[in-house]
């Protein structure tokens, strides 16, 4: 079968851009040999942020191309990992703040040198006391007339500014967040341009600069720590888009409510979030591509029958290693895709700006970045492992990949902190929609959760719901109902927060493994949808096959592995939760001829999996054929090497 | 609580080493800094090994202290890994296999050497081509009578000898793993000591060798790869405890077949897969006293009522990342401390080989270490995570502990094939059980597999086995009953294969991921049984009163994470399984107040957990009281930074 039409429907209405990735960036060399020192590897990737600058693209997403930029953004992470949170620093972060909460004077003064990376700079928000409460930041920005000045200052220990990017070498400037204080009162947090660096690269006066040092992974950027001592800076230089100080230092702002103003200023951010979760995803397409690909090549123990070895792609439990995860690869890839066409929409060239579309935005994105770094986490690793010896050899490329990876579940949001702002609005949702129901609805609904406890006590339900593991219809029903299930029961629970004298914290804190549960059951669902949207869309029959093939395995491995909750709740009988777990073991050996294909769909360019792991794929085929003598020992002991 | 009495109960029989590594080794500086280039931290580690040497432990291993040396030697994850593993190769692999494989004359020649340091020197067994089935290496030693030599000779790359630590650097002689020929016939794989370089560090004639190069850790250790052309070693290099060759090159062994003879070899050996998993069990615990302090001093998000800000292991999310991965881990000690106990008395000063005995250590071993080291895997990412940026630091220690225990899972027997080792023994000793019924009994058994299939379809079992939560009997028959059934349904599914015409391989393969899961239910079984047996032998009352809540939230945590098997097989019912959360849950929040004694009670030297992320536990007081302004924010939405 050709991946061309596969691949075609991988690369979705981004597919330009991402040609040009694959005709241009890779013929640059944009890889890092593994073991470079801490500033051996903070040069190279200095010098290939460079090459990324005059390759047209942070400018392309500066003029409007938001979905082109975050797409070809992703597709670093085949190369260099560092390459890519660094580009994400200076133009998502750096650029990107200045570009959507400055005006046209920061516009006018810096985004052309931003773009072309003259001006390096920095997103100083975390602080080493404040990481995911950053409403909390303890950093001042005090106004004062007399100078119209803004002092910038750092409190305390907690109040430095920590694990920020290009800080340590290469920033000149810094987007720093701050509390904004004018005649005696705070207005909460608000972002203002500080140099933090002279041109001979010397820190400015009052500003002390440390180094993070050596870290897991991403050594090629530079991240450090800044402190500010009254640091005085032009009353220009706070960017005013939301909020402004006059002259006199009066303040004024069109949103009245300090926290909806913050998250609001957050909201437009949200761009360096979805790449995060773009970046995961590619990371872990690169990585079963070089596993599925070694696991096609790599041979051991000798089949009894022939006395010839077996691919290790070959063993049952080596491809439940690696297909399920690639399903739930694929399905995460077109939902990431549909969050970047959401994006691209929202915030691209003459889009009109949408509050609750936004807002429907951020909790897709906290929601696919934080299931998505994970799911990256877990498969890199089983990559790792799957590979034996040869993928722990930093030759072999799986290390970096892990290592590099490692931090997307904590930064850019700690997942754990993601996903409860995911319950926290699906929760809210759903307290609208029950709200909504007239006298009669709520009684149907109330009898509706009276029946369903009923057909769970009964067993009934197990039989009133079954349908064909591999009927999407059925598949979805199952997912939706995870979904709907976990929602109401967390929302019961919440409500008792709300009873006068409640102890908030203990209610919220007691409930929070079960909203944790309720958002990942959305998130899946979320996740679902897209994949089979993907799958409906695709035009070319033989592909659209074995698309749905792979979505019946992604659906169905979620399904097993959710299946204490499918068959507690009396949806799944043990007898079908042993059959779904026989229908993933079918799919996996259906798909395993067609494992090669699936990860040529990525289109990785070549280049960048060069390994000494796959040198062997050339003489595969001569490997194969090194008869082994038979033993004693029963090949139900195969296993991978 | 002070923990005295704790530590007394984890430190065990080994006490007295555990005090002198404590004592003496804790002084020594044997950490090493982040950042290295790998032939600096090669020298580093060389160097600190030299330290171990003067040390006397390594002395004591050889003179019979079996126990206490491997007991002290996975202590050394407490202060770097790197140094552990090439002590591990150089004492336990290199100088085990002198010791175990070879005869009084290699002894004399070479043991002393070996014991202080001077002769460093590889395990030569894996090769490119053959990782896990090391019965079908291929490099070939043929005997020549004319000369009384054997000619060692790597026939093809896949040959090679691949991940040979000691071999890039530091190693003067390889003990060899080759297919045995003498007079046309081969005899299968045995063990002959080789020189591979001269006393300038040159490389022997006929040998080459290269360099592993950078890995994802364990950089300090100098794995490599050794090719052989045609070199010869006199008759007596071959390590002849086992078999010999006579100067006319007959061939004589006491294990006539040739499979028992390998196995017979390669179980003495198992003290370096024993080794692995207490290095994996001890890196854990640092990594959870690591974590566990941070979240300790680690406040984010105010409680609304209080205005202050929570400790981070306040948060019950917090609390379910690390507070049951403690007591697994808790667990899991006992259980390799009852495995080291079993390993001294069959193979220490004394003692009396015995075949039974040796099997049932071996079995165990791989399944403790499988278990063992996908745990840690596991655990430490999860701590690393769990500590949000600092965590990703290496400063703060975690990372290089990722890094480090990474490949404990398919080194030393991938983790996969060693799971389907156990199966293998439980699933023939299953055998036995049953063929050892008298007809009587067979029926008494088939009645006894209808009626559970019986209970389990009207679901009276989940009535009939109802038990309190927290009642250790009732948690053990639930992980006994997991274990039967798993290995009862796993042992009629192998006796299709042995129908006549049946294809092998095909019935093995379908079955691979079920004999995984018996496996996996027979370690649990043994694991929860190590840990009761030390919770009962506990004399002080108020240290047993906790340990046993350890154990309850170790036993409830797996049954809850195996709640799709107990409710799907009527062992529980849905609201069963929700109080089996609610319980664990419960436990969590019992046990916070003693998360820091549990942590204590691994008695590390401070020294060697010494990091700035731990830095503030001096303040940590003060910081507990900043007052911050409470927000719109609900606090449920509060988590780790």
């Amino acid at each position: 079968m050709n991946t061309t039409e596969l691949q075609k429907v991988l690369d979705g209405r981004f597919a330009e851009i991402r040609a040009d990735v694959r005709d241009r960036l890779a013929k640059e060399d944009m890889t890092a040999e593994p073991g470079l020192s801490v500033e051996e590897y903070r040069a190279l990737t200095l010098a290939n942020l460079r090459k990324l600058a005059d390759s047209g693209h942070p400018q392309r997403g500066f003029a409007g191309d938001v979905g082109g930029v975050v797409t070809a953004f992703a597709m670093l992470a085949f190369a260099d990992l560092s390459l890519l949170v660094k580009a994400g620093v200076q133009w998502g972060l750096f650029g990107g703040a200045v570009q959507v909460l400055g005006t046209s004077a920061h516009h006018d003064a810096y985004l052309q040198q931003i773009m072309d990376g003259e001006l390096l700079g920095c997103f100083a928000m975390t602080e080493t006391g404040h990481g995911s409460d950053v409403q909390h930041l303890r950093t001042t920005a005090t106004y004062d007339p007399a100078t119209q000045e803004f002092v910038v200052d750092t409190p305390d220990p907690s109040a430095r500014k920590d694990y920020i990017g290009n800080a340590a070498r290469d920033g000149r400037m810094a987007v720093v967040f701050a509390q904004l204080i004018t005649g005696g009162v705070s207005h909460g947090v608000h972002a203002l341009l500080v140099p933090i660096r002279d041109d001979d690269g010397n820190a400015m006066p009052g500003v002390t600069i440390s180094d993070c040092g050596h870290k897991a992974g991403l050594n090629g950027v530079d991240n450090g720590r800044l402190t500010f001592d009254h640091v005085r800076v032009p009353r220009q230089a706070l960017l005013n888009r939301f909020a402004d100080v006059a002259p006199d230092g009066t303040y004024t702002s069109a949103i009245e409510n300090e926290t909806r103003r913050f998250f609001t200023m957050l909201g437009t951010l949200v761009r360096g979030r979805i790449s995060v979760a773009g970046g995961a995803g590619t990371a872990t397409q690169k990585a079963l591509t070089l596993a599925i690909r070694y696991g096609n090549i790599r041979r051991q123990f000798a089949d009894p029958a022939t006395g010839e070895e077996s691919a290790v792609l070959d063993y049952l439990v080596h491809q439940r290693k690696l297909l399920p995860a690639l399903a739930t690869t694929y399905a995460l890839h077109f939902a990431q895709d549909e969050l970047v066409q959401a994006m691209h929409e929202l915030q691209g060239a003459g889009a009109v700006p949408d509050e609750a579309r936004q807002r429907e935005l951020e909790t897709k994105a906290a929601g696919i970045k934080a299931v998505g770094t994970w799911h990256a986490t877990r498969t890199i690793q089983t990559c790792r492992e799957a590979c034996g010896g040869a993928g722990y050899l930093s030759e072999n490329l799986l290390p970096q990949l892990k290592a590099d990876t490692d931090v997307f579940t904590t930064f850019e949001g700690d997942n754990t902190v993601l996903l409860q702002l995911v319950a926290k609005t699906i929760l809210s949702d759903y307290g609208k929609r029950v709200a909504q129901l007239d006298l009669a609805g709520k009684a149907r609904f109330g009898a509706g959760l009276v029946a369903g406890f009923a057909l769970e006590r009964t067993g009934a339900r197990a039989l009133i719901s079954r349908g064909a593991l591999r009927d999407r219809a059925y598949q979805r029903y199952l997912f939706v109902e995870r979904e709907e299930h976990q929602i109401a029961t967390a929302a019961q629970r919440m409500r008792a927060a709300l009873k006068p004298g409640a102890d908030q914290f203990a209610v919220f804190n007691a409930a929070q493994d079960h909203l944790l549960e309720a958002s990942r059951a959305h998130v899946d669902r979320i996740v679902f949808d897209a994949f089979a949207r993907a799958v409906d869309a695709c035009s070319d029959a033989q592909t659209k096959a074995l698309l749905a093939k792979v979505l019946d395995l992604h659906a169905l491995s979620v399904i097993e592995a959710e299946a204490g909750f499918f068959t507690g709740h009396a949806y799944l009988t043990a007898g079908r939760a042993k059959a779904v777990t026989h229908e993933v073991n079918a799919l996996c050996g259906e798909l395993r001829p067609h494992a090669r294909t699936l990860v040529d769909g990525f289109a990785i360019p070549e280049g960048w999996l060069a390994c000494p792991m796959l040198a062997g794929e050339h003489d595969a085929t001569a490997a194969a054929t090194n008869p082994v003598p038979t033993t004693e020992e029963p090949s139900d002991l195969s296993a991978v090497g």
